[in-house]
């Protein structure tokens, strides 16, 4: 059993806060209150903050996940206020001002709740194993051992018609996610593989992106889901709107366009890239403090981040939901989330001085999401563009907030090299089971 | 069922060449026959070839599994005679020619057979989950998660001897692998994550070496055993010879040393670099062919690395025994699978001519082990020496040897980059089971 006054037993300062999830909130929090008068404890099941934003190059074999990885200790050594609890949190007491690891528990004087939000699939859990999401490295890993399985097994085969099934990739939702994976997979089919098989032709790949509305990027103005829809149709990609997935089995999908009959599609290879669950920490603190949750699972918060009747526990990031004054709810992206953490630093500190702070404002910086090589599609207050300059801005700002330098020199290193070279050089089919999937067959 | 004609179907080679392995004796092989009038089928479980040599940088975070592994389709895209099969081998029918696959068969001409070895626990196979061993990217991953997780462990312990046992690292076999892995881990405790803890001081970690014989590096001169050990010990590394592992339970090994009697010791994390074991593969051939094996499990070949009785079937590296006349059989070391591989492919041609080869003959330049950072040592010809110029030839020689033009350019980054700041950008824990270890505290 961990002792939290142990834990903490040589460091002096009196007002203790902690952090539930290293991700770009918690960690931003974090550096944000590193000189501050604060003892700080930032508890995260994993032992780095993952750059979510670059996961779809892991899973496509452009990057490491060492790449887009940084070890939270390596990131705040120099914060001697911050403790980083490699632990498991399983639930919380308000009451107590106590947070309970599956080993132990924290006492805080502030908590800042930061544990995100998982794919879901819409009441289908059994969907899972046979369309994966992408959140974490072990997720991007299994995407990328499918994916290069697929052309392994469709190599091999001799029945055209079941050659045609592995070399089907339908990508489930046409967010930044689907559309970035879905670029990036074509890109790998037409250009990476073109040469490496002798019985099949890579080129001859079909990726479809599967979208329930009328157009891809629901979010981002029209204009640009219009060129991003260009670029990716460019590149290879069918795209397919207003379709709903009505099942999945092992080998074949079935999807449903508009009104249309639903037809069956066969693929071994389903990425799933639409709906958001919050972290259960959400029901948790619902059932604790009785704070109201949107339909997705997500924290309703005050116009200060904080929940209601709570003033000293802190929600932010994708598993709040925080609305302007009756406009929708704020999108779940890595800026919203450091300016949360930002902000809930700033008003733990300037509280410690019994001042206070305004509510949270969210400076949108813009949007940006990028198809593939040379193309991307950005949103920068009024300027809306595409093509080579929104790609080469997206390039620049992924590699700017890359939490440390020598992975910002490393992938801009890669980048440059997979550029010139259109090589992915991350094309390695790992785990234990590696070749469950041909050996099915 | 895979059917080979219609595999080669396209193909009009007439001589077929099957090679079983794509480590370094099978790739060099398959490289020296890229040009030849044969038709090449390359198969391996993994689609990747791993350089070994570094597998212990990425178990000690150092690379990622991207930078020492390419994929073997990319390596060989241009060799147009050449087939690449994602395949697991199950059995050989020397009579008809055939390899059988899990899932098919190939007809071959000539086959070279190099799957190489896997380490053994002297019959006690129940030691292997508790003491790890380090041959594949698998194992390299999960020993970095369990020498990351220790420290965890440890920073989390109140209780002072429990802690001690976190902080303890055993390392059976003073092997250049165990030499190398001991060496790193040594750096990551002192150096590297010297700042990362609040409550533990790494610096502490006890690293512990243990080999059989009298000295380390007993395939190595003498005087190269004796500086390898001083630099070892410089780094902070225990060396004890003369000592063999009499039982291994959770959490405790139990080491005698000479005739003493044997003692006991708390660790964690037991890292297992002794024993060699033959794949399967040679249990197979033999019983097929009657060919003599040695107490390995190697096969014993002919002078031109040849099965007794079947001039057609190779066996070369690691899995072959091949004694100069009389002396002891070659080192299972990369330089000599790739001299080995290029005879055979040779050797292939040369007979397509109706020529022979004189017997296979090994150029020994050199060995090498690194110990740490300035460190290692180094056997070339009669020259024997240590320190920062073995090191520099060390680093040299293995970015000259990987296999792809990026991986070099991207190691020697990473290396510069690591040497300069001593940052091991690696340090993730990843699997599905990340804390596994703590939980079962």
């Amino acid at each position: 059993m961990l002792e939290t006054n142990k834990l903490h037993s040589h460091n002096s300062h009196p007002h203790r806060v902690v952090i539930i999830g290293g991700g770009f909130g918690g960690l931003y929090a974090a550096k944000a209150l590193g000189r501050a008068p604060v003892q700080v404890t930032l508890v995260d099941k994993r032992n780095f903050h993952l750059f979510q934003p670059l996961l779809y190059q892991v899973a496509t074999g452009g990057l490491s996940p060492g790449d887009i990885a940084s070890p939270l200790r390596a990131v705040l050594s120099r914060n001697k206020n911050t403790h980083v609890l490699a632990a498991e949190v399983v639930d919380l007491e308000p009451e107590q001002h106590k947070v309970i690891l599956v080993d132990g528990e924290l006492s805080y004087d502030s908590l800042i709740i930061a544990t995100g939000v998982s794919h879901h699939y819409f009441g289908h859990d059994e969907w899972a194993p046979l369309a994966p999401g992408l959140k974490t490295i072990e997720d991007a890993t299994e995407i990328r051992r499918r994916v290069l399985l697929a052309f392994e097994a469709a190599e091999r085969e001799p029945d055209p018609e079941k050659r045609r099934a592995w070399l089907t990739f339908v990508i489930v939702g046409g967010g930044p996610t689907g559309v970035e994976l879905a670029g990036a997979l074509a890109e790998l089919a037409h250009k990476t593989l073109k040469n490496d098989f002798r019985t099949i032709d890579p080129t001859q790949t079909k990726v479809l992106l599967v979208e329930g509305v009328e157009r891809v990027l629901p979010p981002y103005p029209a204009e640009l889901s219009a060129k991003a829809e260009q670029s990716l149709t460019r590149l290879g990609v069918t795209v397919q709107t207003k379709t709903v997935v009505t099942d999945i089995q092992d080998g074949v999908i079935t999807l449903r366009r508009g009104e249309a009959e639903p037809e069956q599609l066969d693929t071994h290879t389903i990425l799933w890239a639409a709906g958001m669950k919050a972290s259960p920490l959400g029901q948790i603190l619902a059932q604790r403090t009785g704070v109201a949750l949107d339909r997705a699972g997500r924290v309703i918060v005050e116009p200060d981040l904080t929940v209601a009747g709570q003033p000293n526990i802190f929600v932010i990031g994708d598993l709040a939901n925080f609305s302007h004054q009756g406009e929708k709810p704020l999108p779940g992206v890595a800026q919203v989330a450091m300016q949360q953490g930002e902000y809930a630093a700033k008003l733990i500190q300037r509280r410690l001085k019994g001042e206070t702070l305004p509510p949270f404002h969210y400076q949108d910086r813009g949007s940006l999401a990028v198809i593939g090589r040379n193309a991307a599609v950005a949103a920068l207050g009024s300027l809306k563009f595409g093509g080579f300059p929104a790609w080469f801005i997206w390039v620049f700002i992924h590699i700017l907030y890359l939490i440390e330098f020598d992975n910002r020199v490393m992938v801009m290193f890669q980048w440059a090299w997979n550029y010139f070279t259109r090589k992915r050089g991350a094309r390695l089919i790992t785990g234990q089971n590696s070749f469950q999937l041909i050996k099915k067959e």
